[in-house]
């Protein structure tokens, strides 16, 4: 009966992942992706929720540590762009690292940049002066202002951050909330007196990641990117890793130290308490709606989606048994409602005149988090019915209910921790031995598909591309979680303990 | 000395109003205007907050509405527009109007919008293969997917909305919040069975509107605009005008019944509970940054902004005075912000040290509704200092508090009310009397700026536009609030209810 109701929904089984994610956002109506612009799928009420639900986090992180939002325009002149300091700062930060600028293995800033961007160069019929570019991100809108706003040393910290649509021109192949060409976007943006002051900053960055992704139930690889994945301008770029079911890992965030790169080629200093003039340091943080498809793809069943209480826009929904014998029924189921949704609990009514296999697989789909179910024979045991989406059923007294579904949902979001934790060290695999000879690697057994390998490794540029090209795999970065022991590096044989992920990413 | 203080401010005179308004929003540290690309401001946190907290009143009558928030992409392609379907359906309309179509005065749909869109027509270096504009309201994006989701009956009424930034390419002189290009918009779209569900939508959307202008303690003109000023593709719009300080009136918000108009060129369409098919019927609803531009101009003074409760950021500012003296003055300061805090006041300490007189001109300027002044001497007596940014101090016992402060805060929305009420019967003025003589108006006293101007008119197309012509001013259209007793129309003479104001519009 159950597997005829999932054929009839049409759900692809989750162990085929590829087939199961596509189809899974738009059964339970979290977009639609049918929009004619590929890459910007229409955001169906659900799913904004979700989503809203998701800000609505981020926002209290971000007011809890004295970050203020602001709104900056979409639109960025071209002539905005200083290339030549820019090209300049790049250039310079290379060789502070070390690096011979030639062998960056990153595109050129500005022909990459205007590779991947949106132009408006007409308003109505007229061909505008300046060109305009869709913000792919709002370093540039941001810190021409932060110039005009920061002048002494009492204007720092300088704290800000905005939720806005950011816009890609995407030419691979897009996938609703992990690869789109119009992001939901969160980007916070700060600016500090000196190195060490921004170095806090990444800190509090590295601990609101934790507390959000812990929200969320998803456990991550937090690595410090290699230098050519770094994001240009940034003097270290930290990123949040989920891995997804089919082993591919997501990025979910990105904190970046800026140092006082941007400052010198955005003009960004202040007048200190001795009267002298120094460059900013900044810093920036971006997370998007992939932390909605990392939600969707870890989480999820072959029935349907399974959302964390914390931004599941339904998390009980009540479900009137019988409501022909007794009008009670109702009444209570209202009472109950009243009294969820005065403790805080976002509770729905699902009072339609269809049959109950239908209403408990729709709200299987939608991942509520809990079903509670009133009848007749309940209420006259003074007692109620309750289904946990993650699995489980129990009967509940009506005395107190709120606070006992309070601990069932927080239960929800344990086992959802759990099995996401199972999923992630599941995933990870310790690299095969292997050889090197002539500059290519050569494993004993073959890599599989769907595996995150781990391995020691503390090799430079150059060892990395060997590592990338044997395996087709891509480096993560140093992992922030080193070995207790060292271990030979699997290409230099040095002992080391830094821990490297290599993984197909998203 | 306070007179002083304002100059030092460089806040000019409020009766200067085309001056005050655009100094007061960067004084005030709503927006900053220096962003590159005229009428594309930076919102600061504070003027963010505020329009946040206008969005909140929204969303919450929309909830409570059974409204659904959606979120379309931004960039629509041009062959999205069935631009044949929506010429047929125009001229079909003007028909059933009784209207020749070649005697309407708004511009040809196509020609007229095209010529107020950004477009985008390369992504990198690629000429895109449809171009796509920046959407200014999104009936296109919208439509083209309710054809998708509308099948039957069960799908109706379909009520959604958003809140998103829309693009117009202005080429009339910008104005903060008033005229900009980027504007950060509502919109409302419902989709019917039929007319007068439709209709019934309408008064449903007047009530909203009312709702939310009792809450920004804005008064303002509900008209039907005249034909020539309704939305193309509209039956008829019904457009709510705000009376600003300079005499102009400000429209911020408008609903349109649609009929079926657009579900016949976007083919939304529905099987009845008889099998048959039928076109729907559809409005909108929209409103934008305008309302915070109507607070602005409407409510401040020549100290700076004066905000209402409901949207002030910060209710009440607490100053701790003589801390040097007594440390209980902090504990009090913070117990008395947690107190009002629980009761959903939003309250701030200022505990700077900087001089009083420069806090309350802060203050002032941002248009904090109430100033809560406790020092030792107040602890002593169990007592605080409460000054109403409408004016007046009171001594308020500290027992009981936040019930006190909400009772202040009602009464200063009251005062407020008041006074705009006051600015707008005192705006309108009648008609002088008029000569009708050759086609052209003559007034016995010369039209004054700065008055709107109420008259019975029950003229036709052209009657209006000779009324146009000879005052330089614009009809507002057929006001909901029609004379008591019938007058002789300005031009026709016929005896008429039918009340009209002339007015400058924004």
């Amino acid at each position: 009966m159950k597997d005829q109701g999932k054929a009839k929904r049409g759900i692809p089984s989750k162990s085929e992942f590829n087939s199961w994610y596509p189809a899974i956002v738009e059964i339970a109506d979290l977009v639609d992706k049918r929009y004619p612009i590929k890459g910007m799928d229409v955001w169906k009420p659900y799913g904004w929720k979700a989503m809203s639900l998701i800000d609505s986090i981020t926002r209290l992180e971000m007011e809890s540590t004295d970050h203020n939002e602001y709104r900056f325009p979409l639109l960025v002149p071209e002539d905005l762009l200083e290339k030549e300091n820019r090209l300049v700062a790049k250039l310079k930060s290379a060789r502070e690292l070390g690096i011979d600028p030639s062998e960056l293995r990153f595109e050129d800033d500005d022909a990459g940049f205007k590779k991947e961007v949106y132009w408006v160069k007409h308003g109505g019929d007229n061909k505008l002066d300046v060109p305009m570019f869709l913000r792919p991100t709002s370093e540039t809108p941001m810190y021409n202002m932060f110039s005009l706003w920061i002048r002494s040393h009492a204007d720092l910290p300088l704290k800000t951050y905005q939720i806005v649509n950011t816009f890609r021109y995407e030419t691979k192949q897009t996938r609703s909330f992990i690869r789109v060409r119009e992001i939901h976007f969160f980007e916070a943006h700060t600016v500090h007196k000196n190195e060490v002051n921004a170095t806090l900053q990444i800190k509090e960055d590295a601990r609101i990641v934790q507390k959000i992704l812990y929200e969320l139930c998803l456990p991550n690889i937090i690595s410090k990117r290699p230098i050519w994945d770094t994001f240009p301008g940034a003097w270290y770029t930290t990123a949040a890793d989920v891995i997804m079911p089919n082993g591919r890992t997501l990025q979910v965030a990105t904190y970046h130290h800026y140092r006082d790169q941007w400052a010198k080629s955005f003009d960004i200093s202040y007048e200190d308490e001795n009267g002298n003039n120094n460059y900013c340091h900044q810093t920036t943080f971006g997370m998007s709606e992939r932390l909605l498809g990392a939600v969707v793809g870890v989480h999820g069943d072959d029935s349907g989606l399974i959302l964390p209480p914390s931004i599941s826009p339904i998390q009980v929904v009540i479900m009137p048994v019988a409501t022909h014998i007794s009008d009670d029924v109702i009444i209570y189921s209202k009472k109950i409602r009243d009294d969820l949704h005065n403790n805080g609990i976002r509770t729905k009514i699902d009072d339609r005149n269809i049959r109950p296999g239908n209403k408990h697989y729709h709200w299987e789909i939608k991942g509520v988090p809990i079903r509670l179910e009133i009848g007749p024979k309940d209420i006259a045991k003074n007692q109620c019915i309750v289904s946990l989406r993650t699995g489980g059923k129990e009967t509940l007294p009506l005395d107190n209910l709120s606070s006992l579904i309070l601990t069932s949902l927080d239960s929800i979001s344990d086992v959802l921790r759990k099995r996401a934790d199972n999923l992630h060290n599941n995933t990870i695999s310790q690299i095969p031995k292997s050889i090197l000879d002539d500059g290519r690697l050569s494993f004993e057994q073959p890599l599989n598909d769907g595996v995150v390998y781990e391995m020691p490794f503390d090799g430079n540029d150059a060892d990395a591309e060997i590592i990338e090209k044997s395996s087709g795999l891509t480096l993560m970065g140093e992992c922030e979680q080193a070995y207790e022991d060292p271990m030979p590096c699997i290409i230099t044989g040095k002992m080391t303990t830094k821990r490297q992920y290599l993984a197909k990413m998203y």
